[in-house]
């Protein structure tokens, strides 16, 4: 019965994510590990001084062990400086990271959901799935989930409807070449493409540049990608079948990028949209953005890792 | 500050509200007015008693000035046999609940959103505004939010996808001749019209009958209806712009029925979807049943109600 | 991860409980059962119209064999007329019930909590274990824990003081012999002896009738206990170890009655508490009234069921 | 109906309670100030990513004159370096900070409610009700809410109990004068005087030190804070007349100083705890403390600000 989730990285992302789970009862028992094991126990206090007032969960830190039986494991962790623009260029730091994090994982009988916020997300989620050979099911991104739900925010507050009325997604890479998938975007089941009121160069700049800016005035980005990794979590937990654009594996291309997916207690199951032919020429770019990351990092290392 | 809800009615339906109101948080004051004194005092006890382990809500009872600053004012009493097929046999009944009804509301300072969910659903609607006068925005009626929630559920249940990831609406009467509006319904930013796995006239059957089927097990319908008439009043008190299907007035036809709509604060304002030629034509179906229960009634009342 | 609850008889109490599980997202798969098929399937439908507007849960019917891995099965199976002043008397029908479900339960794997709703609720939970043999700590009831929100509501109302911030216990039996704990009563951390404010005699003489209040007006109820039961079942399934006042075992007395519990994945475990000497012998005469009621059956029935 | 808070101050503390209201879905409309515009500007876009996937909050930012109509307005600003172990010494920052903010504050229509959570919490809650000369009821701090909850943490981690199970307060100055006023702390009725399990020296030191040690590993605290001054702001929004432990006026000594009081619409009203002698004798200390530092800065400041 018990609901537990492991967070690994528990810097300003994975912190949030900790509290947003908390905050929202979404599961019961959590496990935070970072490689400062003084701020793992501290943020795993202050997260205890909620519970007089919130949902009881029991946290442990610095426990690999403890991941045996976790449902979910968040890898959150990521390189110091967060500031830079362009989200592949944390690559080589995050797979530094990958290179400590997964052995320790491997050696414990954790059998659960493996979920990536860590940039660049599309990138690390292969490497996860190469280096552990879980099941493609059983690892994936969050991916455009973030990139959507501001997308929604920002069509929402053009057309002054609430964003959770908005449909559609942000596809492709969590990174510089995503877009919006205009033909899937719907305000009461309509497109919005004939809105005057709409500029949708504007949206899907302003959109791809989000994090950008909120990374200006406040040195990291924490609340909306709390909000949608614990939004995902509790898709798992719950079996919900909801459909959330995440970094799934797409089998036809052979790459994990932002797709819709049916997300449950198995994990994502890609579920293939019906794109123009203007959006599959984006798509089509953005995999080859995410395959030259994945391939500028693929001879150095080996590509399984023995536990 | 102070969200305050009335419910006038409560027997399965309006009790239902109230306790789906309180267990969610949605307001902080309620008032409970019904036939029956004593029926709403053991009503507002028993939710009462909930209070040491949930929200904190007020309760008063039987007390129609209490109405002065209410947000909301729902409209939830209907006749006693509720198991009749039709919808608009209801009809004779509920117009003297509206004689009994609407003239105390009118001495009262209300000038809140006045939701209806009785029965026959868009001809009272359409009733209570004609007798009120009020703004046709302020008015309007659960409609089809519930049967679009049936839908969801059944379009879900058969593609193995969470309710509320599908998209789109059921239109038209809340009754016989409501439909789905097919080219709004949408998985994943598609149509679901290619779909093999759907059987869609099973579908638009299975919803329309659901209630029924309800009804014919338990007596009445009151979990379902509860939930939806919650949402709805949580979008007018947060002022979400939340689309929902509701009673709401086409201006364009000059009746009640269910379309989308934004709801917030100033009530609901319809969203014209884009209907296809035949669904255009199902519309103007519900529309003449509508029009007809209402012109049936029409000569023998006076329109407007001095208060 | 899944949180499987079963519950036994959806009449007015037990379809509010499911609910109230659904409502607030405490479980994720519920199975309903009831004599009457037609109600338990009707019940689930009207449940399921909830889930596009709020938590994912899957509901089954009508199967035992789904107990096979709950983590909870509350029983709210009752007699067909709730309306009889005394609580015992509704012993016989409900042991006839028993005799029903038990051996059907006993049949499959299930290894979770048992949670007795159903009155008599003291002594239905006696012959509950006395029947299954199962711990002691695995079968409670809800017991006064309704009575208990009941004293803090009238407390909270005279003092004019929100009831979660009342503190203490009703105990001994979930009927009339019940009594206040004014030992334990603090509001603020200190008695509330000393309130001139407080009649503390109609406190109690209110608290043991408001069920048959209620009952007099609406034909049952079901907010309050729905709500009450759903608050056990969250300290069950999160593994809360929430003190709350249910029908346990005392251990020295040997009989099964309302006391504080500390309330977890594992059950209930009896948390004594420290009463005064007029407390002691008004404990006394509860259990006196309990083990009555107990014997009177208790030469009629096998006392354990071979499975 | 719109519930509007202010937070004046979104570093660490002010953007997690900004975050808490937003995910508990506590208020309507948010009022983000900071003397970093641009900081504002970012937690705001933050916020607002989360909207798709939790309640909708309306948000403005940098805007005193939308301070109008707030019901709550929050005080959350502080000086640059948080990791000073004495809070007094925070004293001269906030004092300026006040000067800054108060005045636009006072050139508002502002009429609602105040609540401190800048530091020292008691003696800065002073100089805002004796600069704005508002109501002493309307001012208030978060006082030792959070200590409050700290000590039950630790109650209930060393006797395994749920720390939501645990009544008493911590009371006096919201530093390191404070006390744990055992007289009041009860667990399931009784006081845990004579539980041999439990170090009330050790539980006293840890929950002082709490903050510090929290510090220590993350640079500040945030989740602790940020939830229980969202419970507080519920508690007023809602009147529940819930009894918490803030910083509210001793009318007896004339002090803002950590005591139970009853908070809703109105504001904090005092509910004085009956202290035993040792008690009162670390309370009288604690009141020396705080007026020390009040003094220490009343000789060189105007009493009351002119608008």
């Amino acid at each position: 019965m018990t609901r537990k989730v492991g967070i690994i990285g528990v810097g300003n992302v994975g912190s949030q994510v900790a509290f947003s789970l908390c905050t929202q009862g979404i599961c019961d028992s959590l496990v935070l590990i970072d490689k400062n094991a003084k701020k793992a126990q501290s943020e795993a206090f202050d997260l205890l001084d909620m519970m007089a007032y919130t949902h009881p969960v029991s946290i442990t830190t610095q426990d690999y062990a403890a991941l045996d039986d976790a449902d979910v494991v968040i890898l959150a962790a990521g390189p110091e400086m967060m500031a830079q623009e362009d989200r592949l260029s944390e690559l080589d730091e995050t797979l530094a990271i990958l290179d400590d994090v997964l052995p320790k994982l491997l050696h414990t009988a954790f059998h659960g959901i493996f979920l990536v916020i860590t940039n660049p997300c599309d990138v690390v989620t292969h490497f996860v799935q190469e280096r552990t050979g879980w099941d493609k099911q059983r690892v994936f991104g969050t991916g455009t989930a973030l990139d959507t739900a501001r997308m929604k925010r920002m069509v929402g507050s053009t057309l002054n409807v609430s964003p959770s009325s908005v449909e559609g997604f942000v596809l492709g890479e969590h990174g510089d070449s995503q877009f919006v998938a205009w033909s899937t975007v719907h305000v009461a089941g309509k497109t919005v493409s004939g809105s005057v009121a709409l500029d949708r160069d504007k949206v899907e700049q302003e959109t791809r540049d989000a994090g950008w800016a909120i990374l200006q005035g406040k040195g990291c980005t924490s609340f909306g990608i709390g909000t949608t990794a614990a939004m995902i979590t509790k898709a798992i937990l719950t079996n919900e079948q909801r459909i959330i654009p995440v970094s799934t594996f797409d089998a036809k291309k052979g790459v994990y990028i932002g797709l819709p997916a049916l997300v449950g207690r198995y994990g994502a199951t890609t579920y293939y949209p019906k794109l123009n032919d203007s959006e599959k020429a984006r798509y089509d770019t953005s995999i080859a953005v995410i395959r030259q990351a994945i391939e500028s990092k693929n001879n150095t290392k080996p590509k399984k890792l023995s536990p």
